[in-house]
C-alpha cells in the first residue's frame, strides 16, 4: 500500500492543477445509467455528465464496443463497412448540403478541421467568436477562449447575447438580439477594413458555456446572415448542443438555421473518444486536398461501433421526444419556485441554467452562492455544475436518459436546499 | 443493397481525397495478433502498423477494455484508482525526473500540449524541428510539417541528419553529424539575434517520418546540449519510437539522451486514443497553472485499462528483448541481399528502413520502385510500408509480438520480389 492518499498519488503523478471537481472530490468507482456510485457505495444522480449521453456503462454501447475490439480496430487507410456505414448514418442525421464527414478523437481536434476547412474554403483567415467562448485547448482554439484578452488581428471576439443583463432595461428581446448583432456588423467591418475578411463565425447555437441565452432564436440565424453577406462561413459547434441534447437533434435545429459546417464530440462515442466536422463536399473535398489530413485513431472500426450503438440507443428509446419532455418539466418546476437567488430559468431540453444571483434587481452573477448550492446537492446526492460567463450558473445537463422520477427527486432536493 | 461499392460510398461519406493504401485498396475485417483479414478470408501479415503494439485484437487488452466500459467510463475531475495507478506506472517506465504526466487523446494534441508547456517554462516562444518531420495536424503543429516549405518566425527548420544523402562522399559518421549540428547552432543563434531565443526543439529520436538516419546516437544528445545552452527545452516526440518499438523501451534509450518532455501516442492504447506528455514538476505544474488544461476524454478509467493491458502484456512477454532480437536479426538478412535498389538498410529493432534507390553510387531515390515493391508484398501477403523524406524507404514497422517465424516468411517474399 502506498504511504499516500489517492488525493496526493493523483497530485504527485499529473502535478498539482490537475482539474478536479468539489472541495472534497468524489471517488467514483461504477456508473449505470443515471447513476453513479463513490467507492462507499454511495449513489448519486448524475445530472452534470453529457458524455455518458445513453447512460453510463449501457450495455449495448459496451456490448458493440467489446465485440468490435475482440474483431478489428486499425487505422482507415483500408476499406471498413461499418465505418463507412456509420458515417453514412452521422451525414443522414443532419440538414442537407452537410454530407460529407471528417472524424476525429476529441471536440478540440474537430474544431480544428472545421476552422481548417473554412479558411481552406474561403481562402481568409480571421475568425469571429463570443467573447466568453470555449471550443477546445489546442493553440488554435485556445485562441477563442482567450479571445476578449489578448489582441489577435486573426481573431474578433463579440459579446455573448446575454440577455438577461440585458444593455437596458425594458427593450423587447428582439431589440436586445438587434444590440447584439450590431457587435457582430461592426467585427465583419472592421475585419473588411483591414484587408483581413471573415474567414468563419464559430458559436455554440445554446451558448453552452456562457451559461445560455433565451435570445439564440432571435440572434443566431441573422447573426449568420451577416456573415454570410460578407462571405464567410458560419460554423455551429454542437460539441454540447448536439445529440438530442435539447430535445432536438442538433442545437441549430432548436434555434432555426443551417450552419455551413458543424463539429461534433463530447456525447457521440457515450465516452470512447470520438468527434467529427461535417460540411458540403466542396468544403470538405477543398479541405482534403490543401490538408491530407489523416488522424490515426479516427474513422476507426471501435469508434464507429460506439458511436452506432449510441445512435440505436437515441433511436430505439425515443430519446430525442423524453428529453423535451422531461426537460421542458423540469424547466416549469424550476420556474415555480420563487426564490430571491433565482434570476432566472433557461432550458433548451436537458440543457437547463439557473442564474443564482446576489440581487435580482441588478443580476449580480453569485458564483459563491452557486458553488454552494452545488455542494450541498452533492451531499444530497445530486451533481450538477456551475457554469456561464460569470461561474454563476448552476447547470443541469444529465444523461439523455434522465427521466422524470429523477427530476421529480431532484427537485425535492433542490428545494430542500434552497430553502435550508 | 446500396448501388454503390464500398469504395464508392466511402468517396461520398467522406470526400474524394480520404487517405487509402494501395491502388486496389484493401477491404479488412478482421485482425488477430500480426495477422490481417480481408473480406475475402484472405491473411496477411501485418508489418505495417504499429498502434496494435501487442497484437490485433489482444484478449488481454480487449477483456480489459470490456471490464472497465462495463464498470465505469466518465472524465478525470473524480478520482479514480485505475487512472492514478497507470499514471504512476507510466512514470515508473520514464528516465528520473521525467515525473508527472498529462494525458490526451492524440498524439497531435501531446506535441500541442509539449510546445506549449515548453513555452509556459521558458516565457519563449520559438521551436526547431526538422525540415522533415511530422508531429501532428492541428494548426500549431502542422507548421513543424510546412516548416521547410513556409516562413513563420516563431518556427525554424534544421535539415534532419540524413547520413545516406551526406553532404560529402568519404566522411566519416562523426563529421556527418558536425555537418548536421552546424544547422542547429545557426538556428539557435538566428533565433537569439532575432530577440525570439529558442524556446524548444522537437525532434523524433530516431526519425521515423525521415526515414531515420544511421546518425542518430552521434546528432541527437549533442544538439540537445546546444540547445539546452541556449536555454531551450527538448521535446523528444516518442509516438512512434516509444514502447519497445527500438528494442528499448524509449527511442531517446536508444540514443542516449534524457529529453525534458517525451510525448507519447500511438501504440499507448492497442488501438484506443491515448496519449501523453511528461516532464518534470515544474514544467507540468506551471503548464498547468497557466492552462487550466482539461481533455473531456482523456485521464478516463477505459484509456487507463487499455493502456496498462498493453504494458502487462509488454511485461508479461517480454517484447522488449523480443523486438530486439527479431529486429536484428530481420536486419541482417535484409543486409546481406545485394540489390542494386538496396541502398542502405537501417534499423532500429522493428523499426527498420531499406533505401529503395534509382542509382546507389547517388543514391537517387527511387519513390516509384519502393511503391511496386510495397504493392507486391501487398499481393504476397505481407504489408509494409513506403516512408521518408523522399518517399522511398520501405518501412517494415510491425506490431511488436512480430517473431522469428513471421520474419522468414517475409524474407521468401522479399528476396522473391526483388529478384523478380
Amino acid at each position: 500500500m502506498s504511504q499516500y492518499t489517492l488525493r496526493e498519488r493523483r497530485d504527485r503523478a499529473f502535478g498539482a492543477g490537475a482539474p478536479l471537481f468539489y472541495k472534497s472530490p468524489l471517488h467514483i468507482v461504477r456508473g449505470e445509467g443515471v447513476y453513479l456510485f463513490d467507492d462507499s457505495g454511495r449513489r448519486f444522480v448524475d445530472m452534470y455528465n453529457n458524455v455518458p449521453c445513453v447512460g453510463h456503462a449501457n450495455p449495448h454501447v459496451v456490448e458493440a464496443i467489446h465485440r468490435q475490439a475482440q474483431t478489428l480496430n486499425v487505422h482507415s487507410r483500408y476499406l471498413h463497412e461499418g465505418v463507412v456505414a456509420y458515417a453514412e448514418r452521422m451525414i443522414a442525421r443532419h440538414a442537407p448540403g452537410l454530407n460529407r464527414i471528417v472524424f476525429a478523437c476529441t471536440g478540440t481536434e474537430a474544431n480544428e478541421i472545421a476552422i481548417a476547412a473554412a479558411r481552406a474554403a474561403t481562402g481568409r483567415r480571421s475568425i469571429i467568436c463570443m467573447d466568453k467562448a470555449y471550443h477546445g485547448n489546442s493553440d488554435l482554439v485556445d485562441k477563442l477562449t482567450f479571445a476578449g484578452e489578448r489582441d489577435d488581428p486573426d481573431i474578433s471576439p463579440v459579446r455573448f447575447p446575454d440577455a438577461y443583463r440585458a444593455p437596458e432595461q425594458g427593450l423587447s428581446d428582439e431589440d436586445i438580439a438587434e444590440h447584439y448583432l450590431e457587435d457582430v456588423k461592426r467585427a465583419v467591418d472592421a475585419l473588411q477594413a483591414a484587408g483581413n475578411p471573415v474567414a468563419c463565425f464559430i458559436l455554440c447555437p445554446i451558448f453552452a458555456n456562457e451559461g445560455g441565452t433565451r435570445i439564440a432564436q432571435a440572434y443566431v440565424p441573422r447573426a449568420a446572415e451577416i456573415v454570410r453577406a460578407a462571405g464567410g462561413l458560419v460554423i455551429s459547434d454542437e460539441v454540447q448542443s448536439g445529440f438530442c441534447r435539447t430535445g432536438q437533434w442538433w442545437g441549430y435545429d432548436s434555434v432555426g438555421f443551417t450552419p455551413d459546417i458543424v463539429t461534433m464530440g463530447k456525447p457521440m462515442g457515450n465516452g470512447i473518444p470520438l468527434s467529427a466536422a461535417i460540411a458540403d463536399v466542396d468544403i470538405i473535398e477543398r479541405f482534403r486536398r490543401l490538408s491530407g489530413y489523416f488522424n490515426t485513431f479516427a474513422s476507426s472500426p471501435v469508434q464507429a461501433a460506439a458511436g452506432s450503438a449510441v445512435l440505436d440507443v437515441i433511436e430505439r428509446e425515443g430519446l430525442e421526444a423524453q428529453v423535451a419532455e422531461v426537460g421542458a418539466r423540469l424547466v416549469e418546476q424550476l420556474r415555480a419556485i420563487e426564490h430571491p437567488s433565482i434570476g432566472e430559468v433557461r432550458g433548451d431540453g436537458l440543457f437547463i441554467g439557473v442564474e443564482w444571483v446576489a440581487n435580482r434587481e441588478t443580476g449580480a452573477p453569485d458564483a459563491d452562492g452557486a458553488q454552494q448550492v452545488v455542494d450541498a446537492l452533492k451531499d444530497r446526492g445530486f451533481l450538477i455544475g456551475a457554469a456561464g460567463a460569470y461561474d454563476n450558473v448552476l447547470k443541469l445537463r444529465p444523461p439523455l436518459v434522465f427521466e422524470h422520477q429523477h427530476a421529480e427527486q431532484f427537485m425535492a432536493a433542490f428545494r430542500d436546499v434552497v430553502s435550508g
